[in-house]
């Protein structure tokens, strides 16, 4: 394949990317192994818990667990904060969370683990062993987002949480293909680095294009929906600090589409679940003109492919390459042309509130 | 009381008001014995199913039966587009469902009636019973809005979708003060006219400084986080096609908050239930002024008495009296300084998609 050629990514170590997916496999092997604990030692129910950006990202495995889930697993994706004062009716001594936070010092998540910890919950952590969340939930529960290159986008959070949600999946009997989504994804750093330099110079003309524009639109749907809200939100929002509207793309028609007009930038992310159906409805709508806008951009993770990996896979992986097409790709571009470095905050992690 | 002296209220016909809520006492009843028919026959889960304004309302009643449902009750808010195309594992034949369609025509949810009665699954529905949606899940299962003159709010169809739920929760045993809750609301309709006499001169003037912003910003939790998305979505961008921003106070501090800045609206809905101590951090946040922005508008339920009601029922009409302040009254004053009338459409209505 061409694209495999030595070819520069933007700010981004190619070689470091390729090394940390190794070490990624071998971290993935100790989530599984966590998994496989709570399996063997039973569980009614799984928690996914997050703030912000790991809420968003957990949102995936909650829809993949009750995509491939049998009737009776119970997964819920709960907001740390949320928890914290309401808590939630199904969760007990017998339920497991997982959870996850970069710094591991984010207080909502160690407020909450601090009190699951005392009800006698289980809780299993993406972040490192040595933060205050990595302590409280202990070493053995624990493994480190294994990033150390940064790859800019979350797919590697999502291959460790996917690693947990699936094996407990394949433990019930409904992901038999576990041992083979591991093997078939082994190597899929290197078809993600083919895709960013495919995706590079898009990247860069939509960022031209449209980092300026005082608001923005992004519709997703299925699996691809907490990948939406993420870039949305934790991109454009907090790191650029640019107005963004993200809506589903089946309420998109119940409100939001009133807001389109000549010069608006709507970015619609296809996937290739069951909610691609009413992507295309948006699609159709966006193509017809009715609406003048002609700035629209149709994102299709079905055009990247992934060599080897088997068609019922592509829904799993579907957000691991828009995080890579949006929150890596398009990010680094937008702060380029914005010159709003993405490591900027006005008060988050200024002040305490 | 002073405030329910005979004071204009805009545009707002209040004998109308007043007429339409004796005779919703009565629809109420109606709902009721809809709600025993089920008690009687049995059920394994509800589904609340909206699409747009519909599914942000029933949120509310999605957030009051799990507060108030013991641990087996199965509750559900579902999106009637996405369960066309999903489905959802835990429907089954001794399901129910409870929508609304004000116009009794919305095609995704007759569509999905339509699967749903073929699937053996009852429907009830708060629609006109003429409507197709009407008639596909039968006058015996359907009531109408009961709103002859137009409220403005939405706080009438929370009340009959709450007398479902609630009376489910009550023949559960998790909501033994039903009867007492239909007594003491039974002529709560006047209060929530001195509500919005009240509110009146405070409307004009939150009219009169924000209608014309380019951008707003909504906050909201709890039983109010529906009513603050439907304020945001259904009646500023749908109705007023203004850009806004609707989100939860505990994701608001994981990358929104960096969108403040002077001169930035922000409207934070405080409500009465658990999820008050996260609208106090916002709150707080806002006014320790670190963000310079001034224009910040905080909207606080437990400020409107409605005298003879018992306090833990607050959080069950909170929503009810912030669709009077916002999505009557604040719509209502918007219209008229943008001089875009609410019932204007681009699109929506205009186009098949």
């Amino acid at each position: 394949m061409k694209e495999t050629e030595k070819i520069e990514i933007m700010n981004f170590d190619q070689e470091g990317y390729l090394e940390d997916g190794k070490a990624l496999y071998e971290t993935g092997k100790l989530v599984t192994a966590m998994a496989d604990r709570v399996a063997d030692e039973g569980y009614d129910a799984v928690f996914l818990m997050g703030v912000g950006g790991t809420w968003d990202e957990l949102m995936q495995l909650e829809y993949l667990m009750n995509k491939f889930g049998d009737k009776d697993l119970e997964v819920y994706l709960i907001h740390a904060a949320e928890w914290n004062v309401m808590g939630h009716k199904r969760m007990t001594e017998k339920s497991v969370v997982l959870t996850a936070s970069e710094s591991g010092t984010t207080p909502e998540v160690l407020e909450a683990c601090k009190k699951m910890k005392e009800m006698g919950v289980r809780v299993f952590a993406m972040t490192k062993p040595e933060g205050p969340i990595g302590q409280v939930v202990g070493a053995e529960n624990c493994v480190a987002m294994a990033s150390d290159h940064g790859s800019g986008g979350c797919e590697k959070g999502y291959y460790l949480a996917d690693c947990f949600g699936l094996r407990l999946l394949n433990r019930r009997g409904c992901f038999p293909k576990f041992d083979l989504f591991i093997e078939q994804t082994k190597d899929i750093w290197k078809y993600m680095l083919d895709i960013r330099k495919r995706f590079e110079p898009k990247a860069e003309e939509l960022a031209r294009k449209y980092a300026l524009a005082p608001y923005t639109m992004f519709i997703g749907s299925g699996a691809l929906w907490g990948e939406t809200i993420l870039y949305s939100m934790c991109i454009l929002e907090e790191m650029q600090w640019k107005r963004t509207r993200s809506i589903t793309s089946h309420d998109f028609f119940h409100g939001t589409l009133e807001l389109l007009e000549p010069g608006v930038p709507v970015f619609l992310y296809k996937g290739e679940d069951e909610c691609r159906a009413l992507d295309n409805r948006v699609e159709a709508f966006l193509r017809s003109g009715v609406t003048g806008d002609e700035d629209y951009v149709i994102i299709d993770t079905a055009e990247y492919a992934i060599p080897g990996l088997d068609d019922d896979f592509r829904v799993i992986v579907s957000p691991w390459i828009l995080t890579v097409l949006a929150t890596d790709r398009m990010a680094r571009h937008y702060e380029t042309v914005t010159k709003h470095n993405l490591k900027y905050r006005r008060y988050y992690h200024q002040f305490d509130y």
